[in-house]
């Protein structure tokens, strides 16, 4: 069994419930990562809701996880012809940690008209590309990874300012294949680009919205994160996935507090 | 009292239930607007969460809603220093129409780093551009507001195809002023600007996320409504959100699906 399989397995206790074990795996300093606390509750709700694909999940951000024992209460909200929706209460210790509403569909069965007026990320090959551990402090999430960063988007490890963009290209580690639950988790695992722009520090999700567009295929996952408004206190953070053929098969977006205090060496 | 205030007015009947009624006012053909109708649960969520504004709010939509009763429950989820979360079931007859799951927080309490990339959308002045009853048929909600769009985004309405773009003014009809509430509504208060790339047909909305990002001033609001990914059955569509000062107010992306039948005249 893969690593994010193995450390996001549930089991049913009846009525809706699920539990499992957050590892200290997946952690970003003592912080299990938010889009692997996601899968938690998007793993339950695929097991209530009939369609095979999460087309569109949004998690709230309550507390930070640790890693110990999670429950997972899901609701079944609606099951339709084309589509599922579920919402799921992730809690540890009697304490809500995130909540999660998805909606379920079919992938393989849409149709309909087409419009595409995006690609994907323009980058170097990989190996031209800086590895995940090469620039700054690798978090433990990393060693999940083969992560490589397209190096004419890294400023803020050389001190500089630049774009609030990040681009890479993203495979685990362990060889488990993409799939749409890992899409998930891409979407909240890179370092935010807006370290470009300003000092790096705890940037707390506040809400995550991924929606699933394809069934990835095998390769690298390419993707591009960025953030075009931050002010007032928070700041929006785009992400969109592509994979190895070129096809789009996710789209992201978090609202985010920007950071109280900069890191310094924290991590 | 206003239009939009006198159309979402809700009574609370006890331990977070409210009542209110779905008016006929803010139609697209038979239907109700969705962002009409999710203003019901986040004026709810307003009454039950401590904190003046709605920071980010998602909207799973169920069924359509119909004119009548509505009734809206509430769960508080959590209560924090800074943000305070909570869901709102609407239903109508016993049925499900929308989950919404919001939290919220202070939009004057704001400070930190800034960093703005986009701007308000550039068009000629609102005198200068079509009233939205000026090209094809105008729903029962275009009375609601005055809205202006720029001609040059207009392809569908003269049997061609365009970018899948759409700008605009806007604002109320009888004078309300904007704030944080009527930015949910206007997030889905436009023709869908895909009409410029597909036949123009029904596009239900899947899932509906607002950012709200400022408290508008008063005046013009100016919007930027876009479908970058169209295919397999679904479609984005993101909104951007400018006051009359070119402050960044709100930004929205919704999942649709696409039509399985053209209009033709139905409107």
């Amino acid at each position: 069994m893969h690593e994010l399989d193995a450390d996001t397995a549930i089991e049913h206790r009846g009525d809706g419930r699920f539990g499992g074990t957050v590892t200290d795996r997946w952690n970003i300093g003592p912080v299990p990562n938010g889009g692997y606390v996601m899968c938690f509750g998007v793993r339950a709700l695929g097991q209530v809701l009939p369609p095979p694909d999460p087309l569109t999940v949004t998690a709230h951000f309550l507390r930070p996880a640790v890693p110990g024992p999670v429950e997972i209460d899901t609701e079944v909200v609606k099951i339709g012809k084309n589509h599922a929706t579920g919402q799921a209460r992730l809690h540890q210790g009697g304490k809500d940690i995130v909540r999660i509403t998805g909606t379920f569909g079919d992938l393989s069965a849409g149709d309909g008209p087409r419009h595409v007026t995006g690609e994907p990320p323009t980058m170097p090959p990989p190996e031209a590309c800086t590895p995940r551990g090469d620039f700054g402090p690798k978090p433990v999430i990393g060693d999940r990874f083969d992560q490589y960063v397209d190096p004419d988007c890294l400023h803020w490890p050389h001190g500089r300012t630049g774009p609030a963009e990040l681009r890479a290209y993203s495979r685990f580690a362990d060889g488990r294949p993409l799939d749409t639950l890992s899409l998930i988790l891409y979407a909240d695992g890179m370092p935010p680009p807006a370290f470009n722009v300003m000092a790096p520090g705890w940037v707390p999700t506040v809400e995550l919205t991924v929606h699933v567009r394809a069934r990835p295929a095998p390769g690298w996952l390419r993707s591009r994160f960025r953030t075009r408004y931050m002010f007032g206190g928070y700041l929006d953070e785009d992400g969109e996935m592509w994979d190895d053929t070129g096809a789009l098969v996710a789209l992201s977006r978090q609202l985010a507090a920007t950071p109280r205090e900069p890191w310094g060496d924290r991590l």
